[in-house]
Order: structure tokens, then sequence, then C-alpha cells
């Protein structure tokens, strides 16, 4: 005996999730069944909204409901600065800062030879057009990740931006708030150590 | 800046899933978001499906399309035994050795001081009904897990039954296939040496 037709497509739907394999995806749809049914309604609509309702902003590449995205919309943000990041949720995390003013730009991944993604497989290219087109950009801040991916990202980037004469910067690398010396890596005490500022 | 509401909602959708935190119900939304648009609508119907085509099985409580299940409505098979176990996936499990032809019993749960699961939580009421309403059924099969809470059930259940002069039987207890006698656990052991068979 299989499972009833309705369960059985239910569990080849979350199979298709990543990281969810064949216990936990018939234990989600076992789940499901026992849900309240506005639940599962609200669900099912929020799944086909969130792909028919969003888009990448076309400027800066972050998901947005309305092309350009609330950020490249609003006039009232410093147009001079750029932040590029790896993802969109970067950008929360950013925002949620609620310090920084200017503009970003989502790569939406990293140069990774091992995963073979070279420059034209991520945001690269719209990010020169757009610092070509718009003079007002005078910094392009590089906040990938503190990868080696990212690293190199980063360096590839501000190597093709040098020549157009724009001040590219680097996120500052040291200790986390909150973080103990005894624990933290070589490299992030190196970095601490080299970039110590006087008090 | 929050997430747009679309990946809002689907994000509180997935939190509702048992296991997710907020880290996974994001990646989950993001990944939504990237996948093919008929995946999306597939599974987007595929809880809906499962929530409204499914329903407990009035007789024997399985997950079914139509009531009774097709296990109960199969008047082929052997109508004399009942194995009862704690979870529709125990039947699934069962049905896959293909040799067992009579009928089930699904409790949806155990016994659990623990959890404040008592008698009237679980399905043991509708098979004691069953038991006096079908003269067919002349053993009950306790297939409970080998857990604490499992054996429980099952001698709770089995002194229920006994007065009804209904044969009980307990799945065997012993080494699992393909297991270590080094690695096996003292109960398991203490099991296998009591229910040693002649060969």
């Amino acid at each position: 005996m299989q499972y009833p037709e309705p369960i059985a497509k239910l569990i080849d739907s979350y199979l298709k999730l990543p990281g969810i394999g064949e216990k936990t995806a018939t234990r989600l749809a076992f789940f499901t069944i026992d849900m309240e049914e506005s639940d599962v309604v609200t669900f099912s609509k929020a799944l086909v909204a969130a792909k028919k309702d969003l888009s990448y902003c076309s400027i800066c590449g972050n998901i947005t409901e309305n092309d350009p995205c609330v950020i490249c919309a609003d006039k009232t943000r410093d147009q001079s600065q750029v932040i590029v990041v790896e993802q969109v949720k970067d950008v929360m995390a950013l925002e949620k800062m609620q310090e920084y003013r200017g503009l970003y730009h989502v790569l939406h991944g990293v140069l990774s030879p091992i995963e073979g993604k070279g420059p034209e497989d991520i945001n690269i290219t719209s990010l020169l057009r757009r610092l070509q087109q718009n003079s007002q950009i005078k910094e392009v801040i590089l906040a990938t990740n503190a990868t080696p991916e990212g690293e190199a990202t980063a360096m590839y980037i501000s190597k093709l931006i040098k020549p157009a004469n724009i001040m590219t910067t680097r996120l500052a690398h040291g200790l986390a708030v909150g973080s103990d010396i005894e624990y933290a890596d070589e490299m992030t005490l190196y970095n601490a150590v080299k970039n110590r500022q006087e008090i």
C-alpha cells in the first residue's frame, strides 16, 4: 500500500525544498493534514503570491513587489554610496542597523571556481553599467562575506572599478562585539591587531 | 526596511511547520522565489488538496481519501486479525513488508503521562467498540513502539481486551537484522536471549 495520492504529492513537493529529505517531508506532510484549514489555505496562497508578486529590482537586484524597489525609488537616500552585498538577506541585515542611508547592489552569489561560478553568473555587469550610467555614485562599499570567496569577489570587483576613479572600500574586519579573544580565530585576531585604532 | 509583504507572509507560514525556525523559514522562502512557477503552483495545490481530500478512516483511523479506507473496505483481507499501531506511518511500514493481510487500528499516539496524554486522547475507545461490534476479530496484535510509552500502552490495551476473550499478542523483541551484538543495548540483548528459538 502506498500513501493516498494527495499526501504522496505533498511529500513530493516538500522534498523539492532544500535540506528536506524523505523523512522530514513525510513528517511535514502529516503535520499539514493536522493543521488548521485556514492556516493551510494561507500557506498555499502565500506560496503563489511570493512567486507571482515578487521580482528582482532591475537597478539593484533586491527583491521587491514594485520595480524599482523602495530603496532605489527613495530619492531622499544618499545617491553617492552603494553597498555591494552577496544576497538579499544582507540588505535586510544592513537596513536593520538603521545607520546607512545609501543604496545597495545585490550580487546574488560570489565568485566560486569550485562551484563553477564566474563573473557572468553574478550581478557584476549590471553593477558596472550602473556605475557608468550614474555619475552620482562616489563610493562603492564592498560588503561581501569575510570568506575566501567573498574576499576574492571583493578584490575582483575593486579591480574592475578602479579605472572609473570611484572610491572602493571594504567593511572593517576585527573582533565581533561580545566575542572572546580566547576563541577568536587567527585571521580575525590578525585583522583586529592590524586595524587597531587609537582611543 | 522589512521584507516585502509577500515574502514576510511566506516566512510566517513556513514558521508554522514543526522544526523550522526563523533562519530556515527565511531560507525556504527565498528558495521558493527561485523555484519554477509550475512547481510552486503544484506545491500550493498539494497543500490544499492534502487538507481537503484526506480524512481519517472512521473504522481504523488510517488516513484515507474515501471512508472506509482501502484496507477496511477490502473484504479479501483477513478479517480476524487487527494490528494496533501508533501512527499512520506504521501502517505504511507494515504494508511494505507485504506479508500481513489482516486489518489495522491506528491509535494516533501513545499513553504519556509526561505529555498529559491519557486513554481518552488516543483511539482506544473506537478499538474497544470495534471489537465489541465485530465478532470476526480473533486476534489483536499490539504493534506499538518498543519504547516505555509504547510498552505501557500495549499493556493497558491488553488488559482492557482480556475479558473479551480475544487473543492479544505483541511483536517479538530481539536483535534487528544487520545489527551488531556489540552495540546492542542491554534490554535488547535481554529480550534476544529470553526469546531465543531452537534452530
